[in-house]
């Protein structure tokens, strides 16, 4: 029987940030944590929506007509194509839910991309 | 700009339990949250893997060879096709993802079938 997925406990085998790393998958789809703090870069995912939920600390997403601000026990789904930057003031950790496959800089590229089938 | 998905302030809108309710969509997938207490009934999901994070209380879920324990910040993926009951021995909070159509009683059907289209 396989055991239970315990965010705090993945998170204690890492440090670095914005390198997301695989903690389940769904069918086609993975649950990733990432450590984010600073900002990161403007970028869009052309073919897939994408989750973030705030588990603890405080993270903004910039949209280029507006931000959300998320805080721990709430999520946000960022529509396929729109360009979005998400920023966080202090070290923040979060869960993104999308399929298997996507990069973190999406269609933008470039040296802030992780690489993207990471386990932990 | 559409705001963040708060799960508190959702769960503030419904007391009723096993009667899961959508709160975001990501493409064909769907954001659940669900009030449960005591047991659930046997089912499986023929075509889909479905995702269980506990966000408040303590939930087990039962499999015909096993069993899996889940507090706050624990997840689990129930594998497609395998036979599952959940329980909660107090009142707990869940987020449930799964792809839209999915009935809570899966194959098994009966009258523990909630409505599976209820957005709130």
């Amino acid at each position: 029987m396989p055991n239970a997925i315990n965010f705090a406990e993945k998170f204690s085998r890492f440090a670095e940030q914005w390198q997301p790393k695989i903690v389940a998958q769904m069918n086609d789809y993975q649950f990733k944590l990432a450590r984010i703090e600073g900002e990161f870069v403007w970028h869009s995912h052309s073919d897939t929506d994408e989750v973030f939920i705030v588990l603890e600390g405080e993270v903004r997403i910039d949209f280029r007509d507006g931000a959300v601000t998320l805080h721990p026990g709430e999520m946000f789904v960022v529509p396929k194509g729109i360009e979005h930057k998400p920023f966080a003031p202090r070290e923040a950790k979060i869960l993104v839910v999308e399929p298997s496959g996507v990069v973190n800089t999406g269609d933008a590229g470039g040296d802030r991309t992780a690489p993207n089938d990471v386990w932990i």
